[in-house]
């Protein structure tokens, strides 16, 4: 199964009214299964970082197949486990990233920041409960 | 001024509905004033490649305030200076990108990938129609 | 449809079995739909960059949809597009990479160098030709 | 000396193996005294970013001429040592890497990631344990 633009483009519409509505500001990205942009979007006021540390949250979700929070929590006791996994550079287990399934199928993750992590991953939630 | 979110978002919605109608499936990349990406979409049947050639595409146009056809044409005949453009890396001057304006204003950019680089070069100035 | 790491493998001796044959010591690497690496192998005798160029020729394969072969083919007339290819780093449209399908779907890529690219595309065709 | 392709892939093999007596998918590299890849291979199931993990503990284990775990044992209470290493991006300390050697000489290093670390090196261990 793949994930299509349309889907993208809808959680990513989903993110920002979610945002609008805490008022938060924020970037966007999504990936495919192979942790390549699907779409993505940057609301003007947000800093360019937070576009980037988006993908940096949607990739970490589509390589472990889970939300970087899960994954925050799995190795938040072990500090050279996660002294590791930032030095890799491409990820972020900041809250605010989540896999996207299809029938338990992982095909692609979202990532959301711009806001602090828990308005993130509250605006990763209220987008996916629109497509499931 | 500032070019918004929500004009990215119209001008990529116009370039995937140019596209659809030339039969061409894209990835399209709008960037702010300051070469950052603000919006982008990749058609999932796209290579993923199209998305980071769209993306420099833009930052060409950005860079140089003009569409990267017109920058091709400026430099064509000097070999040196296409190479060493082409070396910088973060530019492409394939046509399919141009400078986004307010009132004569340089704002933005947008830059198209995935057709022949003269669809690419025709979805931007038909999307940049649509807001003008 | 998944391009496992089973039929990766049986790829991967497949080529070294075809370039053998040749007298062709090679790199070769096998990417998944997402261009990421599923396996790759080099000759202990074959310099360590072909298997680079092994896997940027599946990475163009798998961004087009179709050997580098077929890519050169459409690109090779025109200066500028071929400049801007190589210009992106990642990509190689040298003979010797090919999409593999699955069902007619794309589902990853091959890639070998080492050999003459005439010789690098007859052990890709070879190999491919042991799964289909 | 020099590890041959051959034992390379007999490392992939054997370390694969013993992954799935352990039910733990992964990914394994193999690379030369030079540091440079001879194999690799990524169960289609694991995150893409573990080859790379992988990748950077056989670099570690070949330039430091021992295990990962070793390695990390001799810097681990000198805090400025272990940021330094991995603020150097190309190497890993988690265990799960192993320099190679012949009668003693270094002739190339394994990395597996994917597990939990204690279980990559468990498999580093038991792969290398079939060619001694």
């Amino acid at each position: 199964m793949t994930l299509t633009l349309e889907t993208a483009q809808r959680l990513i519409a989903a993110a920002f009214e979610a945002g609008s509505k805490q008022d938060v500001a924020v970037a966007v990205v999504v990936v495919d299964r192979g942790g390549r942009v699907l779409a993505s979007g940057r609301h003007e006021n947000v800093g360019y970082i937070n576009l980037d540390v988006a993908e940096k949250k949607a990739v970490a979700s589509v390589n472990f197949g889970a939300p970087t929070h899960a994954v925050l929590n799995m190795v938040k006791d072990d500090d050279l486990l996660i002294k590791s996994v930032l030095a890799q550079g491409v990820l972020s287990l900041l809250p605010g990233g989540s896999d996207i399934r299809l029938d338990g199928e992982l095909i692609g993750a979202i990532g959301v920041a711009g806001g602090h992590y828990s308005q993130d991953q509250a605006i990763v939630e209220q987008a996916l409960a629109t497509i499931n």
